[in-house]
């Protein structure tokens, strides 16, 4: 297969974990008979600071005409106290999920056995964990109207939903859901919120075209404290964006594997496979940061290809890893420490 | 002190378990002098079976002419799956908050040294977790315009807040702040949402007067992390109403108390105190839910009144009682569990 691949290795450690991932993609790419053409692109504050905009225009051509976009991390501290900032690393990343389209970000949340006892939850508690979530990434409150009124002094924001964006999300949640245990959960806040009752009804009506998924509805709050009590409970669960936002980066932190999370943001089109960390300022050059959710994230790349094999043979490698200890300092747990270049050389040479 | 208390005992297991508030209640006014009347009225499922309405004018008027309101739970599963329905037990609630003024509602989480076991995170996670949060109320998502457009195919919700709104509830924030230990922490999504550039501004603006207040600000998604990783690293948490809905339940679960959880929700007037706990319809009638939440929203109401001695009387003998064991099932953890009845006698007879 030939691939063209759009980098945006964005700010903080992004870059250092984008470097990990690439080499592991090269050979896995050499093994498999595969070309990847990787086409480096900027986005986050890089972009701000270089042409003034988070999400420029040839960085949105280049991703347009790829096959996929790899990502690192943005954000930066500079910009987040500053309420009165006009152009926000941020604003690059939602501008580049509408553009594209990807309407549906994939979160799995997993435990890896050797890491169990990292969780802040008690081992009984979160064994066996394996779910995902499925959040809407390009509605609700992320996109509608905003503004100020009375000078000022009034501020708001609006949350759409069409009953359109409802199902191609859904869609995705069942058939998902028919490829693991056949569970599906839809969260929202149908006790008091106007979209929320559309995405309870549209999914209600979607549950005859596959009569073998058992869905559920909870609320948003109620989802909030069962993640953190019974996490093992869930399989699939579908939410809007802000619900998403929230729970999945709960859920993130429960199987005491952070990070190792990687994710998917997918549309009808090109998908975006990036690591659930953020940019990490503080690591930033010290070649500390853990490379492996950005190369699980290029598995779960290589996955949505179709490229089974490839996928298995990084995520083999990092369990591999793992079990051998050719960790970053926050798996190390007293035991050697790696940078983040060895840890990515490693994975490179054993893939 | 004469004390005119309305007493909205609601739905499910809300009626068995005031009345061991009452008791308890009634005991400390005889010990201290005080008169309590106590005024019943109807709400959420029970008052629309009755009347129709989940919060009927009657009950609105005796929460008005009375001091404080002391609330059991509402809902009903009946009404949850019905995203039709035309009235519903949490509109009542909803509208209660707007009409009696509570925009802020006050929710501790602390943990009891001989519970720690049942929570679902390590011990050296939540110990001495001892943290507030001010949820607004009466404003933002929950009470916007919301509605359908297109012949239904979109929903939209509109959240809203003011300068004023931000400013009373924060004002509230530094001021519990400044009685603790003068770390506060603000929870919005300003890197999105315009409503949380609003708050942040204004509490910002805030801090001049407060000098001694630490203010923290983060974005929701990092909270909700966070608290499930160092809930013991916050103090005082101020949010608006949607997120404070999330993460409230969220920290409810985390200190393995949640069954003893209470709240108040506070406004300019009058106040009301409640359980966290929902209605928990599978347990009505069966003498089994725990009422020592209920009891010690009690306790908050008296200290609201300035009856500091009063609260901590109530206070001391829930202690006890956790302490000899005098507990429904689910603290029982395999010794004798009371009914609910007997641990609300016990409370009032040794109080
Ligand atoms: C950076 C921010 C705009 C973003 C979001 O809220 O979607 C982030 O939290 C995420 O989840 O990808
Ligand atoms: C029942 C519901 C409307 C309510 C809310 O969302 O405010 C409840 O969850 C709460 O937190 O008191």
């Amino acid at each position: 297969m030939k691939l063209n691949i759009a980098l945006l290795a964005g700010d903080g450690i992004g870059p250092e974990v984008i470097d990990q991932a690439v080499k592991v993609c090269d050979v896995v790419a050499t093994k498999y008979n595969h070309e990847i053409n990787w086409k480096p692109a900027l986005t986050g504050a890089a972009a701000i600071d270089a042409v003034g905009e988070p999400y420029p225009d040839e960085t949105h051509e280049i991703c347009k005409s790829s096959d996929a976009v790899l990502f690192g991390a943005i954000g930066h501290p500079r910009f987040d106290n500053d309420p009165s900032a006009k152009v926000r690393p941020e604003q690059g990343l939602l501008k580049m999920r509408k553009a594209l389209g990807l309407f549906a970000n994939v979160r799995p949340t997993f435990t890896f056995p050797s890491l169990l006892e990292k969780s802040p939850l008690k081992r009984e508690r979160i064994e066996g964990t394996d779910l995902v979530f499925l959040r809407e990434l390009t509605g609700g409150i992320y996109f509608g109207e905003k503004g100020r009124r009375e000078g000022g002094e009034t501020a708001f924001d609006n949350c759409v939903y069409t009953r359109e964006e409802v199902q191609r999300l859904a869609k995705k949640g069942f058939e998902l859901a028919m490829t693991r245990s056949k569970k599906l959960c839809c969260v929202d806040k149908a006790n008091v919120l106007e979209t929320s009752r559309l995405w309870r009804e549209t999914v209600q009506a979607m549950e005859k075209d596959y009569p073998e998924v058992e869905v559920s509805y909870e609320f948003v709050d109620a989802v909030a404290m069962r993640l953190v009590q019974w996490p093992n409970s869930y399989d699939v669960l579908i939410t809007e964006n802000l619900f998403g936002d929230i729970l999945t980066d709960e859920a993130s932190v429960i199987s005491g594997s952070m990070g190792l999370m990687p994710s998917a943001s997918l549309g009808s089109d090109i998908g975006l496979f990036e690591p659930i960390h953020g940019s990490y300022p503080q690591a930033t050059g010290l070649n500390i940061a853990n490379p492996m959710a950005t190369v699980l994230s290029a598995a779960m790349m290589f996955e949505n290809f179709g490229l089974h094999e490839e996928g298995k043979a990084i995520r083999e490698v990092v369990n591999k890893a793992l079990t051998e200890g050719i960790v970053t300092e926050d798996l190390a747990d007293g035991g050697k420490a790696y940078g983040t270049n060895e840890v990515g050389d490693w994975l490179a040479a054993n893939v």
